[in-house]
């Protein structure tokens, strides 16, 4: 093998042009640690005639994949172009070809990783996807070897930035929803269409590799359940503060006997809980080992050098394994069969907040209905509503099936005392 | 090769304890995951004729070192029975004899680090310890791999559980330090003689191995400034909570051009940083990298079997080179020769506490002091002391060399007005 190392690179938009950037700025330190030098020859871009930073004078850009694909003197593809099928279809003939691969595309890996994975290994290819989850936070290699040795029964991730932010943001300054939201899209820190940061789907595409890597099992992006912020109450926000939580959008995998259940939406924490501090646009997940316990691994889940670091990070052990001739060995599949759990067996506490008649009985009436599914409280916060004959409560349940609550919250639902059931909540973080 | 992988396993102390546990526990998805069974055979201990548990009926228990290393069929020593000198010849027989090493001895990593990787490379052999900082939180491999593309500028470190659990409870129940520290040693969460822990030597190696990891350059425990928590007041824990900050024992390692430092003390964190956040025995390392920004591993520092998964996790990535035939190639020699920063290229903001006599001009004067060095003041608290006469004074400067600072403490320590110097300390995590 020669010694030097040649890329072709799919994209270069912010974190392209943050690759050629670390890539540049930490030549000697690549080679130390990998006796190797690298090149990009190859770049894939939409308008070749576009004027550009390039790394060296004899890069070359190209709107044909196939410049890529099909050149033998490429050992190594690094895709930052974002995008699906198209994608897709590059990356499969790259690995046809015997590249390897480094991606940064969690739609992709969250959607067709099992097909990735299937060619990568059928063609002794890498394929390394650090940067697919949480950014710049190493995350997916503490999961898959450091806890190598445990059995991992909860995972909870803030793995969305921008939902972060805003949540941050509508907690300490006492903003509402759509206020923070414009800000943030006035600042570039949320989307025109944020619909895919704040109805969930970015979090729940990296909540899917999680469990799968996590619980060993093959989930699909459909497996997860999701919620997202949308219109979020700050009065949730301030009571949740008064019974001494936080709300966070989390996404949550657990595993036990009875099977695995995932999902992304807000959820009350303890203010204690280390997910808690997590602010503004910062990333990190938590992790429960059977046996090491507690862990957490926080950092920033976007940006251009932080998710480059992560893509150059991932080349690196590329480079490492090709220098061993151990390509193609980091994948394990998948242990168990997917077992998803029953809306029996899912097991939380739920806070809720609805408005109701202010009459003797009320509270008693609505008590019982809980009580009938074995549903008692925590923790009860009653108040004035706004108006003279209503009063706002707040509940947070002791641990309850998702079964037990539909069924307490269809009948709830159906009571004349009852004016309004306005949120009702995961209660995590607890013992 | 076969699939079998033969251990031997010097120490049935605690740890080792629980590496049987989670060997027999996990016994399927190491399977799954490595192709290989693993048997620990010869266990070497004081006392052979006191009874255990034993992992299987054919488990041989030894005194003598030598029935592991020289053991044809040993092809992993893991090592938990702790120690200096005894153990060191006992690793440098084993790898001389080709077997590879898992140890969780930071004592032995931080003072013979250099010998055992150069004898570990000579023979091809493997030589992991991650779990010789912050027990079961993984942080070597992701200082290793993760952010293998970055430079790292800046590592703070909570590496010690049992300072964290008394500096906690200090600051949660305002209960002074001696009291704290005889509570945790009847709980077993200090030893009879905690100087190791409180005197910030245990720190101290964690904090060198992660210097000689995170900067690629090597460091000895002697580099490293030490100072612990002993006698720690009450007060400093009270007024920097004023001012907006915590107090924790922080190993710090930076580095810039002018060169590197790595120290342990009794720190100011402000409460919003993440590692403020971190409680009890917990340990977290914060990492800065150039591009990556911050991030954060959190997790258990100690304990039984926290530290045998990180040790378990360790025989599985041996397992996983052995059978890729690429043992021996995880080491990197250090890129840098090592450069300490003078006392004068080493800047930050100290906390001062100060009993000052209550006489007119007497702050003029000692504002004076510090503006002869260019020190200037980001907060101060003046309070009426316990005696009549005196003043209690609490200060935070701005950014200063170490240089200037001990000039101005020499000049300061002169002053007829001043009673006494009460503490002085580090600030860190600001902007």
């Amino acid at each position: 093998m020669t010694n030097t190392i040649t890329v072709g690179l799919l994209g270069l938009g912010t974190v392209g042009s943050g690759v050629i950037e670390i890539l540049n700025d930490h030549k000697e330190s690549i080679q130390h640690k990998t006796g190797c030098h690298v090149t990009i020859k190859t770049v894939l871009v939409h308008n070749v005639s576009k004027s550009r930073n390039l790394p060296t004078s004899t890069t070359q850009l190209t709107d044909r994949y196939q410049d890529i694909t099909e050149d033998p003197e490429i050992d190594v593809v690094i895709e930052v172009m974002g995008g699906i099928d198209h994608t897709l279809t590059i990356l499969l003939e790259a690995m046809e070809k015997g590249k390897h691969i480094v991606t940064a595309n969690k739609d992709l890996i969250a959607q067709h990783g099992a097909q990735l994975f299937e060619t990568s290994q059928r063609n002794s290819c890498d394929l390394y996807y650090e940067a697919s989850v949480a950014g710049g936070t190493p995350i997916i290699r503490p999961i898959l070897d450091g806890l190598s040795s445990d059995r991992i029964s909860k995972m909870m991730g803030i793995v969305n930035g921008t939902t972060n932010y805003i949540l941050t943001k509508m907690t300490r300054e006492g903003v509402d929803f759509d206020t923070v939201l414009k800000e943030a899209q006035d600042l570039g820190f949320a989307e025109a269409d944020p619909s895919a940061d704040i109805d969930g789907l970015d979090a729940a595409r990296k909540m899917t590799i999680l469990s799968i890597l996590g619980f060993s099992m093959p989930f699909n992006l459909e497996d997860v359940a999701v919620k997202g912020i949308r219109g979020l109450s700050l009065s949730d926000i301030k009571y949740a503060n008064q019974l001494g939580y936080s709300i966070k959008l989390i996404g949550i995998a657990d595993h036990n006997e009875t099977g695995a259940s995932v999902s992304v939406e807000p959820a009350l924490l303890p203010v204690g809980h280390p997910l808690s501090s997590v602010h503004n646009e910062y990333n990190a997940v938590y992790v429960y080992g059977d046996a090491v316990g507690e862990t957490m691994f926080y950092g920033p889940g976007a940006g251009k050098l932080p998710t480059a670091t992560a893509v150059v990070s991932d080349l690196i052990a590329v480079i490492k394994n090709l220098r061993l001739g151990t390509s193609g060995s980091a994948y394990v599949q998948p242990q168990f069969p997917k077992h998803i759990k029953t809306r029996k067996d899912q097991l939380t506490k739920k806070y809720l907040r609805l408005h109701v008649m202010d009459q003797p009985g009320m509270l008693m009436e609505l008590t019982k209905i809980f009580a009938q599914y074995g549903i008692s409280f925590d923790q009860i916060i009653q108040r004035q509503a706004d108006h003279n004959d209503e009063r706002e409560l707040m509940m947070v349940t002791h641990q309850v099936s998702e079964e037990d609550f539909d069924k307490a919250y269809n009948e709830l639902e159906a009571l004349p005392t009852i004016r309004s059931i306005d949120s009702v909540f995961r209660v995590e973080g607890g013992e």
